[in-house]
């Protein structure tokens, strides 16, 4: 099975990467352009039946930083839930 | 309105980082983990209609290296107006 991670700048965070996108976009010509914001997306391959919870402690052990970002995770062939 | 770039390596093209996440992974003890694959988000916020074919040429001339990475543009549409 499969599992997205999704990692990214928690809102007041500078990101100066972003800030050079927006610059460089700007530069070639693209107007009106706000606010650029990166982040990471990780796809893990897992175990089959590997829970979530699992994914999530990946996540705050290892893929993000929780003093500056934030993450979100996105199972793949999940097991159906309960109605 | 808001914009988001995926940019993911295309299958075939080695991920270092990828492989030294799955390592730390085991390292603290997660079994099972398989290949795992980094890729970037780009969050842009974005002139109102903006149409979907800007984003892709902003992806194409500065957000993915088209040799080695594919890119995907989902848009947001501006939030519908509360009732």
């Amino acid at each position: 099975m499969k599992a997205r991670v999704t990692v990214s700048l928690k809102p007041g965070v500078l990101d100066p990467q972003g800030r050079a996108i927006r610059h460089a976009l700007e530069s070639l010509g693209f107007a009106g352009v706000g606010e650029v914001r990166v982040g990471k997306v990780i796809e893990l391959e897992l175990a089959p039946d590997t829970p979530r919870e699992t994914v999530e402690e990946m996540a705050r052990r290892l893929l993000a930083n929780p003093v500056i970002e934030s993450f979100r995770v996105d199972m793949a062939d999940a097991p159906a839930e309960a109605p």
